[in-house]
């Protein structure tokens, strides 16, 4: 109650140069009081993480978080919780896979490793043949047919350790494990062993997506971890000849139905222009999905929460999004662009958190130069909740189809050292998620939306 | 090879106006990309965390880490590796502590809790009395002598979760630990429970100094973990008459020797000119002390080892120093100024971290407005690495003495929002600090006494 008196003193303030800015710090002051103090989040992530647990597209746990967080965005004071039908992928892991390297001596030295989410099985027989590898794309192009075909091609490209943003180095190595196994397939390959994309070094693999080209055989693919990899690395470097061997049992199934979740609070003034806050709700078999991206769906129902507790009205429509299947498909995004254009939606502003729940340090902005600028007015609002950076462009691919609508974007980013330590591994666990680190993204989250609401891009 | 040639060229292009930032900014690269390749503070932490463990002042472990670190900095490339002799107090924790609350119902619930370091014992019997919370020092004051006299005080400060500066809670809420169980004697309380100084809420209690007044009776004092003094403080809103027990033979036993441990690289121009830059050896007895300060301890030999690594010769002499028992005395750091002042040490410059190894934010200056500002020039040399922010003062325990001397004082300051998780518990362990976030708190640590020792400060 004294929150929602506050909120109506400090509104009946002049709204006119540094005295508005001293009313947006106390608005965003109450907003991170409250969520520091009453945040949900967390123990909505702990819920998430811990109660259902790992959400791939099409499976059960995914039905069940989207049924889960449906009733958070209900609690969190939503005037509107609903769904969006999409059809989605449903790949299968099947049976724990298994491999190894057979060495000069006979002996086996067994593998830690996972199929890549969509890959191909191998079936029960598994896939053996000489092991190459290649560290880069134009060592696999100059090995040919003649050095590929009918090998197990390994990829071994290190995340590059000096990039300061790691994402850089993931989307460098990443093609490795998106564009690999088809780009092999093309000179032979009968399979692929992809290093880990991973910063760290242990024993985990790390899986993600691989997308086959049509043009080229479907070979199966596995990520072995980072340890394996720099001991296989140094074998070869040893002995030239090695044969590796790996049994998946992965296997595309039919689509299945599922959902984006979405709770709204309707605006006052404009309810049609539609501000949209998300995450991915689905994560990958093996992990809990706690940063990525447990907390960007925690975040974004906590916006609504905070509105709501603190009585800010916000005068456009802002929509709290869980969509579904980022992991291996995108098409809950696709599937939110399909219906805002069938509704002649009014996408106003966007803003994605799928980089983690770290301590914020910034945002990413795809919009124009000029509200970019007008948002980087703003800088000295953020500067008090650990937020400086504007520097970087992009937002993030559940939203990024909705620039067709003409909508300004924007992502969450948060620091980034410890992301791809866990990013798609089993160690992707609520307890690697500090609290006050995934509230603070929260806090400027908020804060940022009721900027944009207040004062609009333009 | 190659490292020590491009550092002759680098050094030999004009060293002005912007071609000298962008001389410094090559060598930051250069120093920034060796850390982050080839560091060895994560490899330096592991094996005091894992191979020594706790090591608190006067025991074996801690006199162990001083063996293992004068290794390290060795190993670092140090021109000379050397001890400096100080006695530490030898405070020794005694059995397992026990204790509960005695609810009407003449049930006991049992409270996790610890001695807080320096604390004195209650004997095998134990102290058994009446509980009284208080919240504040005003509150403690009010009850006074009729209030307080013969039972058991819970100060039940919480850590304010509003501040974003983590340090500001824990520096408000701290006196019910340093000095609440002598205010507590003052009054007549024969015992006190001290709600953790932590920012989230689990079960394991946080312990810590406590600094007793010599007026005052010397009363036992234990610290409970954040989840029992919630509980315990909704049990007094409901029963006012609850008794508590509890048992700790923790007893300070007579002063043992130890050391602070110092590595150096000779300055090729001024050697008499000193740069320290440290963090503190021992830890509490109850946690590996990874992030507080095995952290500080390996950044500060990386520093060495980046400069020796790279070929740079620093103008002045850096000295990397393992300060002793900062926990509970302080020797160290006072025997460091100590011997300073007897041989007449020019102190020019020291560094702390003592803050964790957390993702680095900034540095705190503890220095004159002219030296501050020469050091904010720099800025965007630091940016691209994450450090941002100076405008916080103060610098670290150990080397705050060295102001008497007129050496110009600074702290690194990484991201705080976990630090108060697992500062002083069980959890501060080496699996909670990440590779990535420490090694990036060296970087910048190099990177400011590169510039440092480059430039100067006047």
């Amino acid at each position: 109650m004294i929150q929602k008196i506050t909120i109506i003193l400090i509104a009946s303030l002049l709204s006119l140069g540094s005295s508005a800015q001293k009313e947006d710090s106390l608005v965003i002051k109450m907003i991170a009081d409250n969520i520091l103090i009453h945040g949900k989040a967390y123990e909505n992530l702990r819920q998430i993480c811990k109660k259902i647990g790992p959400r791939l597209s099409g499976s059960i746990q995914a039905q069940k978080a989207v049924a889960a967080t449906a009733q958070m965005l209900r609690d969190s004071g939503a005037d509107t919780v609903y769904f969006q039908p999409c059809m989605v992928p449903h790949w299968v892991r099947g049976v724990k896979e298994v491999g190894y390297i057979k060495l000069p001596n006979g002996s086996k030295y067994p593998l830690n490793l996972c199929s890549l989410g969509n890959s191909e099985g191998t079936g029960l027989k598994g896939v053996n043949a000489p092991v190459i590898q290649v560290s880069t794309i134009e060592e696999l192009e100059k090995l040919g047919k003649t050095g590929i075909k009918g090998k197990i091609v390994f990829f071994n490209f290190e995340m590059n350790p000096t990039y300061i943003t790691t994402f850089k180095a993931y989307g460098e190595s990443g093609v490795s494990r998106t564009a690999g196994p088809s780009m092999a397939a093309r000179y032979g390959a009968i399979g692929v062993l992809v290093r880990s994309l991973a910063s760290n070094f242990d024993d985990f693999p790390h899986t993600g997506v691989t997308i086959y080209n049509d043009s080229f055989p479907t070979i199966p693919a596995v990520a072995i971890s980072t340890n394996n990899a720099n001991w296989l690395s140094s074998q070869l470097m040893k002995q030239q000849k090695l044969t590796a061997f790996f049994r998946n049992t992965s296997a595309m199934l039919p689509d299945e139905p599922s959902f984006n979740v979405i709770g709204e609070i309707r605006g006052s003034s404009f309810p049609k222009e539609i501000i949209t806050v998300g995450g991915h709700l689905d994560s990958w078999d093996l992990a809990e999905g706690a940063q990525d991206d447990g907390a960007g769906c925690v975040q974004s129902i906590e916006i609504l929460r905070v509105f709501k507790a603190t009585g800010i009205r916000p005068k456009r429509t802002i929509r709290a999004v869980m969509f579904m299947n980022e992991e291996n498909g995108g098409r809950g995004g696709s599937k939110y662009l399909e219906l805002a254009k069938l509704n002649r939606e009014n996408h106003f502003f966007a803003l994605e958190s799928d980089a983690g729940g770290f301590s914020p340090r910034g945002f990413s902005l795809d919009m124009s130069e000029g509200q970019a600028n007008k948002i980087k007015q703003w800088k000295n609002l953020f500067y008090p909740y650990g937020v400086y950076d504007f520097s970087a462009s992009g937002s993030g691919s559940d939203i990024g189809p909705l620039k067709e609508t003409g909508a300004a974007l924007a992502g969450l980013r948060p620091d980034g050292q410890r992301y791809f330590d866990v990013h798609h591994a089993p160690t992707d666990v609520f307890e690697n998620v500090s609290s006050r680190e995934l509230h603070m993204g929260a806090v400027n989250m908020a804060a940022l939306i009721y900027l944009v609401d207040k004062y609009g891009l333009n």
